[in-house]
């Protein structure tokens, strides 16, 4: 028998985290809580950002990439999308043969396939569901994966032992580790998570162009606030995360303006029962899926 | 030189709150903390409610609607919106004169309107722009309404002194009174928050066609519980705010499916720096209504 997965022993002591902001500074917390490492270096364009970790301990170095990497056994690449197939190419160049490679990507099909095509069989797909309002390391919180789930994607050719080494460590950091194929993963979070940014977006523009903010805040409660929250994203992040899951958000959204005309057709034509009847079926719907997920109404 | 508002004497020690949920309890505990009242009696169709609006000393009495209302100066009708047009006809027979009369109700020109028909002059609509996830008086908060904005919208009919008596009332209970038209009221809202109901409605039917909970709980996060928050929301309720402000919902529905078509468009032609046009001018909008409402980042 193998064994669990958090007895799995990789000598994954020294770390590379390439992009200290909210995500890759909340794991390096975690896992120096979790005294999962002897050593993090950290990796970033912005100086500041690499100031910032270190002097809330959670980096020990900084260095440039090739170098951070030469040390490292376990790299975690926690930059935005748009950055990971340059940075694959780069470790493609310089990663040692012992070490593993994973991500933090919102879409997993399109970086799986650059990996593959560069050879990186030791790069494992991954994608945290955790994030938060707040960027920068100076948000970190050594408990923002918690409870939460992660999705590992591996391919064919992933390596077996890549795996489990990024398995084991998500498990170090509190996170509960779900394994996906890149297509499904990215089909579902193109409804669970890319199709209701773009809702909220288009909410929040259509209200910008329907009348003044000063006009409509007097007439905004608490209920657009937490809808209109995910509209406060980064949108270059968002553009780029479009961008790499185009081909399964465009169904989505297909799917979700024809459900919205069947709304209107219904507030048109004074169907008010029907729509009570769609009313109460989101209601249980959304009841039952907060309670199984690890942000549920509690 | 008139009066400030708070400073008017009203002589209205009397309140009579009919339904005794989170809305209606929460004011009876914020006027009896702001030690506006003496006395209040509390009138609901559920004796439950009223035994634990009671122990909680929320109300002192608990009568039928119309001894309650012999006996009031205020009488605030605190139900769902589909109760209204019910009650106001059994006010118009037993109201004495000197009564004011308001609501809470989330569309203001079909209550309006019934009113004036009824020649309930003493009648002024209003709409505290608060709530909860929670209901029943067992939820109620004295400061639920502190800092929130209540709007009112009286006609050319409505008493001039009544107005001024629920803007104190109101004032008293902490919130920021606003004085619009029901016309203007209707279309706001149908913007800000009906609009938002039913996106939010409409995303967790889709979630519910898509894919059973178990499989979609691992790809859900924070962002999606926060924006499908109000699709937890009483179906019945909406059903009622749906039927009575469809005349403003319909071209509110129609605008935001157009403005997503456009987005679509743009996912389908692969034009992602038009998406970030968007997303850009969407989320400086949303910054600046969350600075100016009361319902702040902070």
């Amino acid at each position: 028998m193998s064994p669990a997965a958090h007895e799995v022993v990789i000598g994954a002591r020294r770390l590379a985290i390439v992009g200290v902001g909210l995500m890759g500074g909340s794991l390096a917390a975690a896992l120096r809580g979790a005294r999962f490492v002897d050593r993090i270096v950290g990796v970033d364009e912005d100086p500041r950002s690499l100031g910032t970790a270190h002097a809330h301990g959670l980096i020990d170095d900084m260095q440039d990439l090739e170098a951070a990497v030469a040390e490292a056994d376990l790299v975690v690449l926690a930059t935005p999308l748009g950055a990971l197939p340059g940075l694959l190419a780069r470790l493609s160049r310089c990663l040692p043969a012992r070490a593993v490679v994973t991500d933090m990507g919102s879409a997993k099909q399109p970086v799986a396939e650059v990996a593959r095509a560069l050879g990186l069989t030791r790069f494992v797909p991954g994608h945290p569901m955790a994030g938060g309002e707040c960027s920068g390391p100076a948000a970190a919180r050594a408990d923002l994966f918690a409870g939460r789930s992660v999705i590992l994607t591996p391919t064919e050719t992933t390596d077996d032992e890549a795996v489990r080494a990024v398995q084991t460590m998500w498990t170090a950091a509190g996170a509960r580790v779900v394994m996906a194929d890149a297509a499904t993963h990215d089909r579902l979070v193109a409804y669970t998570s890319h199709l209701p940014h773009l809702l909220a977006f288009a909410c929040a523009e259509l209200l910008a162009e329907y009348a003044p903010a000063e006009a409509l805040a007097p007439f905004t409660g608490a209920g657009l606030k937490d809808f209109l929250r995910i509209a406060g994203s980064d949108p270059v992040m968002w553009r780029d995360i479009c961008a790499a899951n185009a081909a399964s958000l465009a169904p989505a959204l297909a799917a979700y303006a024809e459900r919205l005309a069947g709304y209107s057709e219904r507030v048109a034509c004074g169907d008010f029962e029907g729509l009570l009847g769609h009313f109460a079926k989101a209601r249980a719907f959304r009841a039952d899926l907060m309670r199984r997920s690890t942000h549920g109404e509690h």
